[in-house]
């Protein structure tokens, strides 16, 4: 047993609906994001007890603590990532499916991607971290969530484009507070831009149904709203990441509306160990 | 309209099954393979005619014509692979899928890469040059086709692995000439292989049941056995690329058994447009 290492690509979210069932696996949601080369490194190493780290600072996680506990694994469990925190990226899905990937290798546990996948979705939902970034992680590209859940119950497409992606993130936002509180506003929001994407899958179509779900369901802040102003003053396209004060672009929609944002692509991978 | 590229990853076969239906985007495969670092890169250019080259040579293509027509385009298609054609790698398939890719994009038809991969899918089929390479191809990593067809029928999971890979090529073998004819030992033999992948998703025992799947479907030509063998007793893990005259092996199995072999790594993303 030895130390293994996995990738999982961030994830901004653009809209989304909720689904709730008594089954962790079969909870999740509908929605459209993409997959980022900016992602998340997940270390794990056999330890005589249980230590998570992101950025070499100790942290709870209950995601990562149930993946861990299904696998029967004992670990250190070491995040390294440039993402901001809390800020819609999906650093605890990653974390949680980075875990999954890494621990079955390291502890020799023989199970299928998409087992590892149903556990690492399953603990995310019990632990109200999040609801669709995992299956989207693992796929990779501009994922289309169709049908909600994990890998046995939800149906998945993408859009074909990879665009240039630039960031700009103006603080933290807890999805807990959003995703416990009453939903129907936003889920019904987020089957209208989902119909859209679906009517026309383009990137354009994509970041249009995301600026029309966060107005309809009334997540954006006045500072958010802002910024994507300006980047539509600049002629180009930009919206809020769900759930985060963060505004991302296509192309070099930030950097022309005068921002400094973090730059990145498109991951067409999805979460994959390390060679 | 431009020029656009993509890339498809190569595939190769380790065990399968033969699915047929009335429709060809319900007929398929289930069966297991491996997707590679070496693969197919397509151009698609509108032109005043459809022409359709492969490393350079003019060639027809009934997969290809098929696609261009569905997406109704008209173009040049140019693919470059580095690897052997007719002996089991895809190069069909790959062709299919990279000129569905391109050419959306291309003549901007704005169809999803569900879309995309049914066409690709369907047009394979239809010129009976294969049967489950095209959706392999698309998903990347080391896929397990668990049910047959297009991405609205089929279900896929994947071995959690990145070994690197040798392979090892004799020549030339028609895939047409193996799946028209009687199919039933295949298909049982194909079925016995991925139960036991299902049970053990590992690359150790996805070799055994390629071995067992080619001694039991009476695939193995004895050149190709030999080979195998050699790899076997350097300590090796080895396998025949269904349908081609090659050999494949995890890690060094080849050079360790004392042949020249091309190598290659797992290609965890599948078909993506080129940046």
């Amino acid at each position: 047993m030895t130390e293994v290492a996995a990738f999982v690509p961030g994830h901004v979210t653009g809209f989304f609906t909720i689904h709730r069932d008594d089954d962790p696996t079969k909870t999740g949601s509908r929605g459209g994001g993409l997959a980022l080369s900016d992602g998340v490194t997940v270390t794990v190493r056999p330890a005589e007890e249980t230590s998570v780290r992101l950025n070499d600072v100790p942290i709870e996680m209950d995601a990562v603590e149930t993946v861990l506990s299904t696998l029967q694994a004992t670990a250190r469990v070491d995040a390294e990532t440039p993402l901001p925190v809390g800020s819609g990226f999906g650093v605890s899905g990653g974390m949680a499916l980075g875990t999954a990937l890494a621990a079955n290798q390291a502890f020799d546990r023989r199970l299928s991607e998409n087992e590892l996948l149903t556990i690492a979705h399953g603990a995310e939902v019990q632990a109200d971290t999040g609801l669709g970034d995992v299956v989207a992680q693992a796929r990779g590209g501009v994922p289309i969530r169709l049908e909600p859940g994990g890998p046995q119950d939800n149906l998945l497409d993408g859009i074909p484009a990879r665009p240039r992606i630039e960031y700009h993130t103006l603080g933290e936002l807890s999805t807990e507070d959003v995703i416990s509180g009453d939903t129907d506003l936003l889920t019904q929001a987020g089957k209208r831009s989902l119909s859209r994407v679906v009517k026309e899958p383009t990137m354009d179509s994509f970041m249009r149904a995301s600026r029309q779900f966060a107005r309809e369901a009334e997540l954006l802040t006045p500072e958010i709203r802002d910024v994507i102003l300006d980047v539509t003053e600049a002629d180009g396209q930009a919206s809020m990441a769900m759930l985060g004060k963060t505004v991302f672009a296509l192309g070099t929609g930030l950097s022309d509306a005068g921002y400094d944002p973090v730059v990145c692509e498109i991951d067409a991978a999805g979460a994959r160990l390390d060679r």
